[in-house]
């Protein structure tokens, strides 16, 4: 079994903490049991680029349970827990292929390394594995049957992808199904954002004025937290209707520009780059901080916080200072790259269940249905969408009403009015 | 002009409060100016069924000043403004057929009155009108062009008649559109049925036990508004992914069966008939105050406990007393109709500027397309649901960013990634 | 019996009201069947001067029942309920003077024709009551016992009275209770108040610059109501401690000189005078709102808003527009009198329940000890504050922990550390 | 220079760290700046028993500005931060006796080492210093001129202390100042107690059923932040008026004994002992998860916990877990110690910085006050609390509005009315 790893020694903390993990994910623990059973996925090969995190072993895990063979590389930089990929190869013997802080090179050599497992499917996680393999000639990976993508940004690559005639096999868009981006997205995200900046900060968030550049689900779920801690909270939109909706759910909106003075803590979470830039930091006041839930360390343009700052060093960890002309001091969290797998561990593991049990339940179907699927970008089919739905809240001992029949019928008839 | 409505010396009344919702129209005050100009809907006939509520009277001005005639009647019994109704036959010289209190024989007679119009476009709020005009031989109404919707449970009954493939013209979803459904519905329904509540009731809401019934759109405005006036809010859903929502929300999420126990106030926003029924009844405590802000008033089974009641009487305006063997009180709130029209004003002029500037740009949409449009229900066209959200910001002096060049490339590209 | 009112036909209405009003006021309830039997207040006269609604109809019912007789004025001249006179007149034989809109000049006829009854007692909501007798001659009233207050502008008063040593007799800060400020002030206030604005405006809140000025308890809780509503909510403050708290609390803290300039609504809750003044109608925008929460309309200077303006009509009930120089207009709400109750109901039973139980046990606490008091402003006994939250507790069917006499006991020592 | 600490060579972390928070305290800052000219505490000696971190790091400079010589021991065995131990002798020469883990023998060894100083004034977190003092002869410690205590627990042992009459030294209750205790006890212990339960156990709290007992300040802060973070949040508390205002608050209030089987998580703020006990253990559901923000440990009776435990073994950092009978587990944060502390990082530097200059300055006000002092408990002096407020304010650019003479003279006036 090939691997490449920090420390094989940290394998029992990461047992532990990928134990705490599972139990904190019962809808997937639901699924492994069938699978065991069923072994639906038996004899697929997966190469999976994922955030190699406690969530993600499980998951990785339940593939296994189905049958499949798994490769496991980062899909960012900063994201791998080293005592998990640890023990995923001693205790579940599962090729990894990451280590925390590796740089740009040995990224994309890990890549390539999960490749070598000639995969079936492919999972990513901000479509770096399948734009790799975009970028190889089109006669190798030809037996890959589908691939399945976990995040806003991946899907609209893959879209851009498909938009331009060239995605070469289906895509299930994970992030698309509404049990994964209206729970990750916003309370996964929220929470985590908020929990990576307070680690590397120990900042009072009550009464700071905390800008949020991006109120797409995950933004929301950042403002929706930072006013649930006292924050003054300022959103920044270029989308008319968000940032209208914004103004409704009672935040601030204002053009990033004017939000740059006044700003104590900056998160972007736009999908996009140089959001925040050197316009920008020549106007922020002494002190500000700055950091990125967004999934690629693109948003805030540290090349250019770099040129401007006269000097720079490390405070704390995932906490550095930069020196600016005039003395301003601004700090930048986890070098700019998601704030909350760089500087936190990550989404809670319950919010994880429900996405990577469509991840699961995808690949399952990608299994069964491959042969009728086009190259295009699919949603995750409604009916695994709800039962998601269904059996977090039966893990969760929440009941809920059933329609009567004569309310169906209701619903279904045009002639019933005033 | 023919007209049937209360009193035609509250008109100058009307006048002012009409023009107060105006002020606060602003799009809707863009559009007029435009359609005053170019006169798009000139030559053509419609027949409105809305609420007939200065909002409303500031929509079909805008619709005359466009070259429009129209004929109005209520799209609820109890929702007309009598005094509006008045300043619109006087002041804008439209016909108009409403009358508050109205029983259910003259509320459909009104609507018939309405149609004597000979309208080419309908335009509708829950769908009494057309459903009414379905109801009648194939060859009346042949001149009909298309029609518009309002509301959530009139685009239910629509599709219905579509999906039985009866549908006779092409209408708009007016509701279905972002700058209404995520704006009326929210906060709109939000504040107007916790204001209905208070002015029937005057009781306090922090503190009580709030019971809503549905966590739609209108749902979770109403829920949304509860807590914020400190209410311990209870959801409830038949619908597992909205249940987990109304959860992560921080909402408790219970069986009706069980809520109806511990209740002080319930509310009913589902769109479905006989939610609240006598089986709920019989558990309630002393006291407990009913309420509905869905369109119909099916929701509450109003028959059920008339039957089961011993006694009934009238306390305040729009609060009546159910006295139920045992002893204990059940109060209803504006018979069960739409608790938001009947015990107050409706929904804020600022969130029906959106609403009816999707109306009027839908009309006018209609005139120039019609030829192109099948028999079914489509949404407004987005270019128009965005620009009514640049515009609304405008009106409100908010500023937001604009994407570069480089940033929409981007968004537009699969080739960048770590 | 004397008496002065609008209309003694409105009775029955009124009787109804006050009716559903006694059913939300449970402790209120418990202590009128303990007075019924024990009749502490027996030979007991009274002369009150309250808002003329139907929680201290309610009120004054039970102090009869305890035995007193009770004349009744009004504390502010808009905020009578004409019906609940009549009802007090007709149903509980009890003179009441109070006329809804009355004028300065038979505002204060009435007071004096409350001090007919040669009172024992004197029970205030503002103290206009007792400055009155104040300012008669020494040996006037020198039977007067005691007295109580119930808001905090009065209590302010009280104390500069007792401060110049100039208070003839004892009087009970009902205000300072916990039972009361903590709620009434806060749940109470912060409810009506959005009420009140909303019935004028039909305003939508969320969305919307709403400046509270002044962050005491009634400052906070329309502030909290306001945030609730979804309004962009923004505090001024003339005290440091309270503005810091209302930044930690994620409010924006702007003097009002910048507040002005960007405020769609202005509410002032300070208890001082010319909070807002020419300097700030001058820098307002077009459409500004501006109501008062405050016990006196001296905290809006609306002689300098009449002066300053060019024309002046009403719009709707308890809406008046000005206006200004250079086309702008600015909207006064109830004539810049306490919004809740010039144009709501003002507070609800539930928190004048616990308010209004301070006052009855608090005139019965007087007639036991009057002898021991002093001329000074007292707290209401922590005894009967403490009972009186026990009781609405049970009211509401709450439960709550008991501590163990070892807990008793380890709150009581000082050895017992890590 | 004696000390005991873990290691030396931390030193430089502990410096980087204590800067951080240094920036993050400004009004300690401005009070640095003039103890460094005037030096009024040149020649006093301090026992200081605090919790060794940054803050407090911070603190122990300006004392030495001031003049005074210091030496530092823990006031909780978990909550020392050893690289900020390291630095405050390396770079403060400061003597230190605090040791991460220690146990209670060492933790009260390290209590007298500090009493080797010879203290003028003791500084307290909890008492345990003025109370091992308390415990010694008459004869020793005679030159103490007088003492502050932190925080709430240790205000009600003095207190205790001082009814008995035996208090020996006058003691100022910092924790009484209104910039303290509304501040640190809410905003504080509110963020870092969610921030330490999401550490240690990375949960996803919006959805959970949060119980937290005790509704003081500290508790209140912890709720209204669990509801922030999306919680359905539960209170359960003995006082009647604290449970109400948590009604008021929309929290749901229960007897602990009913919270026990819904609650999954728990957290103690109640400064009394055995809150959680076996009663609760048994009633709990599978994996629920206790943690503690009061002072001491015996909020959650651990010892009857581990009796009642098969088996107990440690999953992640301050995460155990309990194997209960039946199968059940129940988890335990930092072994029932201030989880904030013990699994997070203590208060924000943003609310010490009003804290420890309600400190910096008592301390002042003790050297120039205490011939005129008695052995009693003193609150803060108001016009310390109120600059400190000031200075707050200053320090975050915020400004906030004057009153002019005339207002202040209404409020001094009892003769203007209606």
């Amino acid at each position: 079994m090939k691997y490449d790893i920090k420390d094989i020694a940290q394998a029992n903390k990461g047992r532990l903490r990928i134990e705490w993990a599972g139990k904190n994910m019962p809808v997937l623990a639901l699924i492994a049991e069938r699978f065991k059973k069923q072994r639906p996925l038996a004899g697929i090969s997966i190469a999976a680029c994922l955030h190699v995190t406690t969530e993600t072993a499980v998951l990785v895990q339940v593939l296994k349970q189905g049958g499949a063979s798994v490769a496991l590389c980062a899909s960012n930089p900063l994201s791998t827990q080293d005592d998990v990929a640890a023990s995923l190869i001693r205790h579940s013997r599962i090729s990894v292929f990451a280590i925390k802080g590796e740089n740009n090179k040995t990224y994309y050599r890990h890549i390539n390394s999960s490749l070598a497992i000639k995969p079936d499917i492919t999972m990513d996680d901000g479509a770096d594995l399948v734009s790799s393999i975009h970028h190889l000639p089109l006669s190798i990976h030809r037996n890959i049957i589908g691939g399945t993508e976990e995040t806003t940004t991946g899907v609209i690559r893959l879209r851009a992808l498909e938009k331009e005639g060239k995605l070469r096999y289906p895509i299930i868009a994970v992030n698309d199904a509404n049990t994964k981006h209206l729970f990750d997205n916003r309370y996964g995200t929220g929470q985590s954002t908020i929990d990576g900046i307070i680690r590397s900060t120990n900042k009072l968030l009550a009464g700071t004025n905390f800008v949020v550049c991006g109120y797409g689900f995950c933004g929301r779920g950042v403002a929706m937290r930072a006013k649930g801690m006292g924050a003054n909270t300022v959103v920044t939109e270029a989308d008319p209707l968000r940032a209208l909706e914004a103004v409704m759910d009672g935040f601030r909106v204002l053009p990033l520009i004017e939000a740059a003075k006044l700003g104590d803590i900056f998160v972007t979470v736009t999908g996009d780059r140089d959001v925040i830039n050197k316009k920008h930091f020549s106007l922020m006041k002494d002190g500000a901080i700055l950091a990125n839930a967004g999934h690629f360390n693109v948003e805030i343009d540290t090349v250019a916080l770099s040129e401007f700052s006269k000097k720079r060093r490390r405070i704390r960890p995932n906490l550095e200072e930069y020196l600016l002309p005039g003395r301003r001091r601004i700090y930048l969290l986890g070098e700019g790259r998601l704030v909350n797998l760089a500087a936190a561990e990550g989404h809670p593991a319950q919010v994880m269940d429900m996405s990577f049990a469509n991840q699961a339940l995808s690949v399952e179907y990608l299994c069964k249905n491959y042969k009728k699927l086009e190259n295009k970008v699919y949603r995750v089919p409604e009916v695994i969408d709800k039962n998601i739905a269904r059996l977090k809240l039966k893990s969760m001992g929440i009941k809920i009403d059933q329609l009567t029949p004569l309310q169906k019928k209701y619903l279904a008839s045009w002639e019933l009015g005033t």
